[in-house]
């Protein structure tokens, strides 16, 4: 088994659930690879070596291009808020190291753009921690598509909704709550909660080819905590738009910070010409499946328990009945891209997919500003 | 189509049920008999004339003997409290009426096995208001079950739970409460509760061979309302057995009055080899349904939504996705038996398949209180 | 109690739904009118005898002129197709009949305008069946919202899902088809299931201000059940919006008739700032609930049964627990209707209220074709 | 820091999830103590050596005796089958180690209470791994059970149905399916199953006073792994049992690997005079609760979806919303178990915890040979 340093920038929420799918993934899967916790990068020195000891990294620096200067380092992960993604990943790739990245990929479509085309040059394996692919409820909706399942789709729904920023006490900006500020996030749930929509419905049902969008911002100014003032609230609060796909289907997106109730609902729908499926992030280990085929009277949703072998990856934890959680969904990334690895393949999403959701956020946040349908266009061909 | 009048005896729950299955019945099935409403008996003469004007019967009598007495009653529908069951029945069948009676059937088996004896001999059409074989999930079960599609069976399992007597302040006895009155309903929740799980259970899964049961009375007094002394409570507030039924398969049975937060809640579920089926009658219109024989990764309950023109009874009343309630089940009685008595036959629960419910009642009782396994016996013989 | 002699046009399904209405509320409902089925309508005359048998009506008339000249008939309610609707109203209004009509109201505001204008200026009580309004639990919700339990309103998202038309070999037109037939039934799923939304949503939430939608026919072509040839498909099959209500909430809203496993799901959430709200017209007799000022660690959705005496109608049904379904929302439409005839007030949805409707419905068809924003006029002025 | 040198008899099943218990434990809590993966037992080198690769320990033995004699262990794990528990936790005691022991604690009261006289004449710390207290709904219903909120209880209900078994053709005994060797075992689902059901509810609700139970062996013969021939099946398939606590609640338990359908669904729910708790573990991060106290029309059961950071244990793992799974509850007994060792006290489940579960079992196994009602006794006296 080849050891594989990893380089990690950033010990916040995302840094924690890396860190652990790196640690875990070689007691579940059998891997050529071993990635081992080499080195944690972050500002707050004292913050980094607690964290550090914490997940038994070997050592600590404050500047992420000690990272991509060392050459013991094999992989950069990027878990540091939205802002630092670009740099940190184009000046990764231009060293040789492989690079796995938060989402969104940028701030936007130019930033995407940019570390795409860096990554490709380089011609090093990256990857877009678009998690939600790899619940294996997900999974398995994607294998039946790619079946044929389903048939011609008609129709696909997905929402995510929270409701933490409701209170207008809360404030905006700093190292908690940097996705409330425009600057360091780039947009507000659009980038955050509808770019996980959007990548899991690039992948299961195709392009997209253009979009009607409405965004708002329900709490205009809170205090910012750098400077202390009450400053305007640059970020959209909530966001939602109707999309037509290129395979013809409709589409309605919602997300927001608003919905009194829901902590993380993130629902997924597709219908199509013979069968249906639903999936909900807050309870992830079901599938909802509807199948026109069954005999008539015994139609109905199957709530299908994906905790058995065959389901998705569910051969390498427990036994049947026996559900996995969230962070089982960050380990297989990490066990795909291993494996993905040693057959020379890179395993989605890619930066080039997580590209292709910024094209379509751009365009959302371009159509709620122009109140016009707009086109999902590939940008400025940087990366073509 | 030939009228059939009726003389309904009790104007409560029960009465209104009832009266409102003979109004519906042909509006929504096509049928040989139309029931017209034409006396109402009851004791309060001023509210059983408010109820007669309000569903619309012909007259009213005070005394149930001249339902029995008159040439131009046809059937005698008893919805009157326990104790009266007997003697109405009894004397109905005697005159020749056709007799419709509330369940259970008697306060004990002794009494059921008289008034067996009565209609058998009498050869009059008899019918026993269980009427939760006939909501359509229930009804779909039985034809499942009848079909093979479960296979062998192992386990059966029904509960009936509710919370209304939880409050020590809630005296018993009189119209309203006359269910706590032992004298009146002959025991608790297991004839008025369980018994409505044993008659289903008896038809989806046959015969019971023995029990093993507890009963409590967590109350022990309540003032009641017809001497206004506080008195000992005689019935049974909750009630609780094991079973073995006679194609072998295990079961357990519970009732209470005492499951906060549940006003009705009646399940069953039927584990077979093949396929397993549950139903509650919190969301009567659904049945789940597991079959094993489905596909392994996309194997699941399927909660089908009992509203399409294939399933039993529903192609008389809407369209498909829109549910019918409570009331439904005793139309839909009321149709099975003018059905039936077109073509001779009377559809059950006839006043014999309910005998066999009061054996089982009444074993539970008799374990309960000698602490053992008790034989359900088919009593005297009298009904033999 | 008075009578009130009721002329019907129409036998079909609504036909049924609206004669059960009559028939059934008097006997759950103490109300001042008696309504009496007097005279059925409708153009086959065998069919129409047939039904006027089976529900109890008088008589049987071919031509709607027929009800507005008797002056025996005191109401007449309009259960025949959409392109019905608005001569039959203003001439039934014109003779000083109340008026009852299905909805949609008019094939579109036009139509609509005209009948208000009729109805107001003969002063005739009127009402239109927009049903769902009296389910109880979207009744419940309404209070709760009127006693800003919700507080501020951030997101509407309703939607109604049907699987019915899914294959191609279904034709279009005729009796049983109509809603295929964009001539008589105005637009699709637009008018026929977005309405219902658009109704309780006005109702709920209030004023709509602008809309961008889109629509798809996704079968183009069908035989037509008059011509006998393949026609044009004129109807949407699918539609569905964004809008911006004007008390500055956001509401998603979608309706199909392609959404396999769906048969008649209308769903609706309200998020407030300190509860929401969902309904599903699957499950009627629920009510989802969040309450933010629950406890903290106790904060969940509550699932109510809504089967208590003090929820909204229900005392006047069964007793806790037991269920009732999609007929008894018409029943209680005629309830409130007559208590309001007693009391000199039209409850709604009067034919104003209904125009609203219609008015978003425009829009909306308006914005597919536009592909613009839309604001949500309220139209020529001619029932201003 | 201080290192715990753990000594692992079993690589199993049981052995991955107490092993990652280990692993885990420090990256999520702050602990006193920092568990360290010494040494693998187990009698197939080869096996163990891949095992112990797998996880991390430091090295192998191929008999329990040898972490027995090491100076170097501190804490023995029973991970092995049921009869390998009383021997080795006996003479770890002895030795004076620390002691963990996989449920159940023996294979009867017997052997349990020399094991529980071992440990606490050695005065070592014990625990044994009934890890369902410890799912966060589970440890929160402690919780409000505690507070009194859910007043007097009067009933509790318990069921763990599997259906793996259900096939003949599965064969009995060896590595795999020792689990329906009687030998190895002890019991079937009463020792396997209904163990974890009445060991939360002993937590939960205190103690059970006496029994009535039946068991069935529905296919009596199976062939054996480790002789080869066809042999007699000397486990129950199926136990069910009706209970009194000394709390005056009645209780009905059941455990099947015969129900179709359900993988490992164990549900409980417990019904006060105030509120009621309903947890199921193929859903375990929901509670549902319903409490009375709530006003009367929005009284309804809360699905309370448990991943809040004041929800026990959650504010150890990630954000609201997210959920955690199966193996979690492993790592929360070893947090409080090190936590418990640095302040001096055992949490239970200690020895003599889990020795009154087995007083149970024993209890149930005895009624159901001797057809009566059995007090639950506290056995021969050797561990009072």
């Amino acid at each position: 088994m080849k050891k594989l340093n990893v380089g990690m920038v950033g010990y916040g929420f995302m840094g924690r659930t890396h860190s652990n799918a790196f640690r875990q993934v070689n007691h579940f899967f059998d891997l050529p690879y071993e990635p081992v916790l080499k080195t944690l990068c972050a500002r707050n020195e004292a913050r980094a070596r607690s964290f550090a000891a914490q997940w038994g990294y070997d050592s600590v620096v404050t500047d992420w291009r000690a990272l991509v200067d060392s050459p013991e380092i094999d992989l950069i992960d990027i878990a540091s808020p939205n802002d630092t993604h670009a740099e940190i990943a184009i000046a990764a790739a231009r060293a040789g190291k492989m690079v796995m990245c938060e989402k969104p990929l940028g701030r936007n479509a130019a930033e995407a753009e940019a570390m795409v085309a860096a990554v490709e040059s380089a011609g090093v394996a990256n990857s877009v921690w678009y998690n939600y692919r790899r619940v294996p409820a997900v999974t398995l909706a994607k294998k039946l598509i790619d079946e044929g399942r389903l048939g011609k789709i008609f129709h696909y729904r997905a929402k995510f909704l929270q409701d933490w920023t409701i209170s207008a006490d809360l404030p905006q900006g700093g190292t908690a709550l940097w996705r409330l500020d425009i600057n360091v996030a780039g947009s507000g749930v659009t980038g955050d909660l509808l770019a996980h929509c959007i990548d899991t419905a690039l992948w299961l049902n195709g392009g997209i080819d253009q979009v009607t969008a409405m965004t708002e911002t329900f709490i205009k100014e809170r205090k910012h905590n750098l400077t202390g003032h009450v400053e305007k609230v640059g970020i959209d609060d909530a966001s939602a738009f109707l999309a037509r796909f290129r395979n013809g289907s409709l589409a309605t997106f919602e997300a927001t910070r608003y919905a009194r109730g829901h902590k993380a609902l993130y629902t997924l729908e597709i219908n199509g010409e013979h069968a249906s499926i639903f999936w909900d992030l807050h309870d992830l280990h079901r599938l909802q499946y509807f199948d026109h085929r069954d005999e008539g009277r015994l139609r109905g949703w199957r709530s299908i328990h994906i905790t058995d072998g065959d389901h998705p990856y569910m051969k390498n934890w427990w036994v049947p009945g026996l559900q996995i959680g969230y962070e089982h969904t960050f380990i297989h990334q990490v066990a795909d891209f291993l494996s993905g690895l040693a057959e020379g393949k890179t395993p989605g999403p890619t930066f080039r997919d997580a590209l292709a959701t910024d094209y379509v956020t751009d365009a959302v946040l371009r159509s709620a500003h122009s109140q016009q349908w707009e086109k999902v266009t590939s940008g400025t061909g940087a990366a073509a």
